[in-house]
């Protein structure tokens, strides 16, 4: 295969067959057609983009670059993930394995949920950094060790391994150092490859479009989520795509420990955002829906897991997602209520009136800036800082009144925190309405 | 330096500042930039383009990654130089040295030329391998030479040395191996940086147009033409572009020994076909012109170049072009009554008619599969193989008349020569007009 000549048809938009993608995947991952020459076919695809084909194809060949999931019980147990496409105060992956996993049991729905996430990325925090700020849990599990705890528990927690997807592994750290991130068709092979990976039979996303999401309009939004369903269902997966409005931080906190604080906060009944409730609530359903391989109406799902919240069931899974993967639950609440070494600064409203503006992307940049920000994928972060609003867009506040705490370190200079929140939180003198519901359009 | 957000500005259509493209050339030539990073900013750039002063910007870093010629005559002699965007059977550049040095020492006129040449490239062949085709001649110079051989000659003749411009060397090799080749502002930096090496009071260009030439329509050519034209005075030297048709082979051979058998009938006034010799005279006058710093008329510097090789004296400057750098024209001579080891097949005309088709684009190929097309930079290639034209498009044949003899070595199938040839020429029963001009435009 000529690769030049490659790169030049898609830089002069003409269409690449099936047999060219694969041909051009497999040669990059022998290393017989270099980086700069993909980095190049990979600028080219950022202008020309690529047909529906051409996705599906780039789709397979990068999925099919490394090894799936064994499974040999399709038709009877329903294998189900949840992708978001990434936002800032983002937990529900964190809520949903055990709202479905107790959901499901006690409907007697044979599911089974194996989720491989990904790591902070920009503004936006990732699962698996989330789970690590529960003392001793482990996300690199083998292959064998992920089964086996599937098998016994009905989900796992892991991270992108050596053998998942490889191909995609190589091409995104390209993306990432090419300028080249930004593409439907790449970010959705992308996703897709590693969500083919994990042997589905049903996956359910959620896109998320404004400040805080990668995607800044409502069209861009639902042209990802378009091609995701698209690829997801030419490829034998059932799949669903949320699109919900991600302007403000889901829920009121923004940090690794403080949102696993939030989960566990939420399942215990003591607090819960309406944000957040809605998003959860409503994703679970999807699942449990499909699980149930429509045997349940989407309001009987609802019904049934805001039950298993409320009956404490879903939240003993919780503790017990932590506990078969390492995770010490204690430890973590003991780490909770002994929070010395962190520094706790207040943010006032300077005058009564109204939150007409909590940003996440200035709010995802401040944590960063507070050391939870990766620089590259071997950084260490600290999961421990983070911001907790009390208050929503919408709510009346009062001079003086606290309308967020964020907890730092001694090192952060108090003006950053400050100039940064003034960013974040807008208050003015007109009402302003409270957000009714954050899903926008489902597909 | 962030290059990640230097390729994205690219990417986006926004402007480079002088010190960030300065930045960028210096960082990639200490590889502190690898070349998949370049590639991509290189497609960016492909599909964004660069403004004007971005374009000065580049050739200029390029040219200062590097070392220019030194010089301390400048205000007392012209150094002059002429460069051809490149075509099939161009060799005007072999012509030029001799016919614009004999013109100028006859009217005592101060003109060096310090000529840096390519090799062959796709279809179209190179200055340098036709001057190896000489026995002994050597192309590789270093700059202590060069300078001393132009000092005592008024001329040398080399190629691209590791000092002159590397970046443009580095750059001009990815862009091969990533089909960013055909850019605008890409070949006008590449071809400027070098020539700025020269250390030029004047340039003269022939841009090339048609089936034969790397630009295929004239607004692209006149494009090219206006950035270079546009960059070279900016950078302080005199520039005066022609853009020439290039449908047709420039004269009657093709092939780098036969092409330098061509020049001396040409200059020894035995053969000088009417399209070799229009663009010939035009660019010596030109040069001549430039050199005389506008005291002699075009028409008559055109007088003089013509004189200089009606008495001979281009001639004995063109035979000894070859010897001061070690090239023997005796054993050319030699060579040249001594062809026993090449075959010869004549490619008669089918019907009595008017040749209505002589394609350059397919003449250089059919020379490239003869033997003298260059796979990679370090390819040997055949300088003997090529072609001779016996007649021109317009010009009357009856059938069984020899239009073209191709001579090629034995390994070569006769039906790939029949076949090749019938897509470079055609016949036909309608008369065609004979090409009167082939200068379309002066810039």
């Amino acid at each position: 295969m000529r690769i030049k000549e490659l790169i030049q048809r898609k830089r002069d938009g003409a269409g690449l067959s099936t047999e060219e993608i694969h041909g051009l995947i497999d040669a990059f991952l022998k290393k017989e057609v270099p980086d700069y020459q993909m980095s190049a076919f990979l600028m080219a695809a950022f202008f020309q983009g690529f047909s529906r084909e051409e996705t599906i194809d780039l789709t397979n060949a990068m999925w099919k670059s490394g090894v799936s999931l064994e499974r040999d019980d399709r038709g009877q147990t329903y294998w189900i993930d949840k992708h978001s496409t990434g936002g800032v105060g983002d937990k529900t992956s964190l809520l949903l394995v055990p709202i479905v996993t107790a959901t499901c049991r006690s409907l007697g729905i044979a599911a089974k949920i194996p989720m491989i996430s990904g790591r902070a990325l920009a503004h936006s925090a990732g699962t698996l950094d989330k789970l690590e700020s529960v003392p001793g849990f482990s996300v690199k599990l083998s292959r064998a060790e992920a089964l086996r705890i599937l098998d016994k528990e009905g989900f796992f927690m892991m991270g992108q391994t050596e053998e998942i997807a490889p191909a995609d592994r190589r091409i995104y750290a390209l993306r990432d150092s090419t300028s080249t991130v930004e593409s439907v068709p790449l970010i959705v092979s992308s996703i897709m490859s590693k969500k083919l990976s994990e042997s589905l039979d049903g996956l359910v996303l959620d896109v998320k479009v404004g400040k805080g999401a990668f995607m800044k309009s409502f069209p861009e939004a639902r042209k990802l989520a378009l091609s995701l369903v698209e690829v997801a269902r030419e490829c034998g997966v059932e799949c669903v795509a949320f699109i919900t409005s991600h302007d403000e931080p889901l829920g009121f906190k923004v940090g690794n420990f403080m949102e696993v604080e939030e989960c566990a906060d939420f399942l215990a009944c003591d607090v819960q955002e309406a944000g957040l409730s809605e998003v959860t609530f409503r994703l679970a359903a999807q699942m449990v829906r499909m699980a149930s391989r429509g045997s349940l109406s989407m309001e009987e799902a609802q019904t049934y897991v805001k039950q298993s919240v409320q009956n404490g069931s879903a939240y003993e899974v919780f503790k017990r997602m932590f506990a078969v993967q390492g995770g010490s639950w204690e430890s973590f609440e003991g780490a909770r209520s002994n929070c010395n070494d962190l520094l706790e600064y207040s943010y006032l409203s300077s005058m009564d009136g109204y939150l007409n503006r909590v940003d996440a992307l200035e709010a995802g940049l401040l944590v960063n800036g507070l050391g939870a920000g990766r620089m590259n994928s071997d950084s260490q972060i600290d999961l421990r800082v983070g911001i907790e609003f009390l208050a929503k867009k919408g709510d009346a506040v009062k001079k003086g009144d606290v309308i967020a705490k964020i907890f730092h370190r001694s090192n952060i200079n108090l003006e950053f925190i400050h100039s940064s929140m003034s960013r974040v939180i807008g208050v003015g003198e007109e009402p302003v309405p409270h957000t009714i519901s954050l899903v926008l359009d489902i597909l």
